[in-house]
């Protein structure tokens, strides 16, 4: 990895997992350490991405096509706005989701098909992918227990909805164990923040190619 | 047709081509002869697709494929909440501006790709064409001069970025004659509303397969 390029870290999971919980102690343990980290999330992460989050949760019922959409127009703006330049300039961004919420949670979970909802994600952000992907992976039940706001839209899908997801992240994280790390979000905080942060050094020390540097992303042009 | 199938017509065009006053005119002569009219337009012919709307119009700057993301969503919603369901209780649905725009727009203005960003509008509207395409054709300086409110953000672009939107419709329009009817915008206006209202009446009469006709529009999986 050259100086100028940054590390692209996603959260992934069920609500309650604990994946902001887990972003800001990286953020903490990396910032500690003298790198620029931008914590961030999806949707919501910009100023038209609030607007958008605030249609798709709160608003009035839309399709799935139009659910899917606004996510990626979230996702675009944020890559472009946010995201991209800050990796350029050799930050660590964490977000708290990405690309693989939209093909569990619109892909697998609302029948669009993941791999449309994918296409529509790379489309949308010139094929970004993160060098590395945390699911924090938890019983949907034992998720909901710990929630502590009304839930949102997604939140309030029924078991089978969250089921479907649950095994979605999990079959594809298995399919590519370079991107992902999986863990059992009920293990205790400390251990899973030990666990993260040892798997993002050694990403650092070894400077993986494509770890966030955006010439080396994937283009797509279907 | 069936009893129950409806028609689509979009208006496609530069600024101040007179898209809107010619879907008005339509509508009243469809009206006076007793049959159901919603009249619509894209981008805002929702309340979600409202706030997208100033939001690509009007808001902070955001780059092409946002913007192209969000002209999909609107549509989306659109054909999803309003123009779907008319079509299906047998309205003849008129709007000013669909899926052509975008590709010319965003696919040829902005250099996305005509072929990627009629794909992306395909999979927004589960694959809905109009029957009937009107190109009000007009030199783009001409329009301009006619605009009577400050430009948007499109309208603001420079004079290659409308020559080239043009030539776009005017390439789309040759390739599917059957779909479209160009027209020189120059024309006057009663001159333009009776060439439009021989094609519609062409098309009410003959009940063509197809024409705004849900269950006969083209499923886009890719």
């Amino acid at each position: 990895m050259t100086s100028g390029a940054g590390l692209f870290v996603s959260f992934e999971g069920g609500d309650g997992a604990g994946k902001s919980t887990q972003a800001r102690l990286l953020a903490d343990r990396l910032r500690g350490a003298g790198r620029e980290v931008v914590l961030t999330r999806e949707p919501g992460g910009t100023e038209l991405g609030l607007l958008l989050r605030d249609a798709v949760l709160h608003g009035d019922h839309v399709d799935a096509r139009t659910e899917a959409l606004l996510y990626a127009t979230d996702r675009a703006h944020h890559v472009a706005s946010l995201v991209r330049p800050a990796l350029e300039r050799g930050a660590v961004v964490l977000t708290d989701r990405y690309l693989d919420s939209s093909v569990a949670y619109q892909g697998t979970g609302r029948d669009l098909g993941a791999d449309e909802v994918e296409q529509l994600s790379l489309w949308a952000t010139r094929g970004l992918l993160p060098a590395l992907t945390v699911l924090l992976d938890l019983d949907p039940d034992v998720g909901r227990a710990r929630l502590t706001s009304a839930p949102d839209r997604l939140e309030s899908e029924g078991d089978d909805f969250h089921r479907r997801t649950r095994l979605a992240f999990l079959d594809r994280a298995s399919a590519d164990p370079d991107r992902w790390l999986v863990l059992d979000a009920t293990r205790p905080a400390d251990d899973l923040a030990a666990a993260i942060g040892e798997r993002v050094d050694a990403l650092l020390a070894a400077g993986v190619p494509g770890a966030g540097d955006a010439a080396g992303t994937v283009e797509v042009t279907s």
